[in-house]
């Protein structure tokens, strides 16, 4: 019925979560796949020789990149449970708007805030903010993002819930403090076991941050 | 039927002409409006409060922003006639991947291309090429992205045709010569009332970016 479903991912990232909380959402078992960054496996390259870039979903043996796109894949072939994207077109559109707006923003804006010092990490502290405060604006005294479901620009942002810690701890400075409701929010999904399953521990995110800064030589 | 559509946009805008070709292949009539983006209007800076850019495509009073985000909003609004992306869920991820692809890499090098010189230039139009290259390769031996029929994929790329002759001129060098069979598949778009009226001429478009690298103080 679902095929062969196989999920090749590296255990920190916000995009493989992404995939990972779309697949526990439609229940599909799946095989999941640790790649070495440094070593990439000979499946990866030849499953995403384009970017060569975890995760890619392979279902069947063929193969599916980039996360967002995952997500409507999957949110397409199990079309009968769970729906991610809303029916509406104009939903639709806005879900996509915000979802793209994560990305275009805060992967970039986070990592300059645990990367870099002074001047640079205080003006990517004051963006990162302004743009939670964006999407707080948008998610209003709604639920979830698409209204009282859990849906798609959900699943694109709640995987950066499990780097704050990293980013308030490098950072000197409280998400919480400056944007709550999204912090509610984000509380309430991890209340959701497809949420809290596929997000990493966020002492472990900033462990393996340490280390990373260490290995790039930044202090 | 329609309802009333809107499109503010800047006329050499690759992003811009995507949406201009996916309105022509689905026959529907709206404003055009062009933008002054040294003087943007209210109506733009209320439409996209948060980027701010063109196009903005604005549907019965509803704004809609992104260019790719449009086209698909296009596409299933106006499910009944000329579609542009596939029906099978992973033909649909396919065309997803290849559009991001252009997005994520043929404008900035395009921009690099133009704007710079030397070794930074010389760079730049390697990666162009061979971003170019993966897209013929893509492209293989069919009339189009999508197989027999103009899609998605032929929407989100062949409006950087009418800038290729741009990018040769300042970067002294033929794009023809590395991808014949690109500039056949370019051609045989152009063939399409929908892409003809839609794209820039070529030579207008070089004149703009002269007088943008003199207003930029780039020689």
């Amino acid at each position: 019925m679902e095929g062969e479903v196989v999920l090749l991912d590296f255990w920190p990232s916000m995009f493989g979560m992404r995939t990972r909380i779309a697949l526990a959402e439609k229940q599909i078992k799946y095989e999941y796949r640790e790649e070495d960054l440094r070593n990439k496996s000979a499946l990866l390259l030849q499953m995403n020789p384009v970017h060569k870039k975890i995760p890619v979903l392979i279902h069947n043996g063929k193969p599916i990149c980039e996360s967002l796109i995952q997500v409507q894949y999957i949110d397409e072939v199990w079309n009968d449970r769970a729906p991610l994207l809303p029916p509406n077109p104009y939903q639709r559109a806005t879900a996509r708007f915000w979802a793209d707006f994560v990305d275009k923003k805060i992967y970039d804006l986070g990592a300059k805030v645990w990367r870099t010092k002074g001047e640079e990490q205080e003006a990517a502290k004051k963006e990162f903010i302004e743009c939670l405060k964006l999407l707080e604006g948008q998610l209003g005294d709604n639920p979830y993002f698409g209204g009282k479901d859990f849906g798609f620009v959900d699943v694109a942002l709640v995987p950066f819930y499990c780097w704050f810690y990293t980013y308030e701890k490098f950072g000197s400075f409280s998400i919480e403090a400056e944007c709550p409701k999204l912090i509610a929010w984000a509380k309430r999904c991890m209340q959701k076991e497809s949420v809290a399953k596929s997000l990493a521990d966020q002492e472990k995110i900033y462990d393996f941050v340490l280390q990373l800064k260490k290995a790039l030589g930044i202090e």
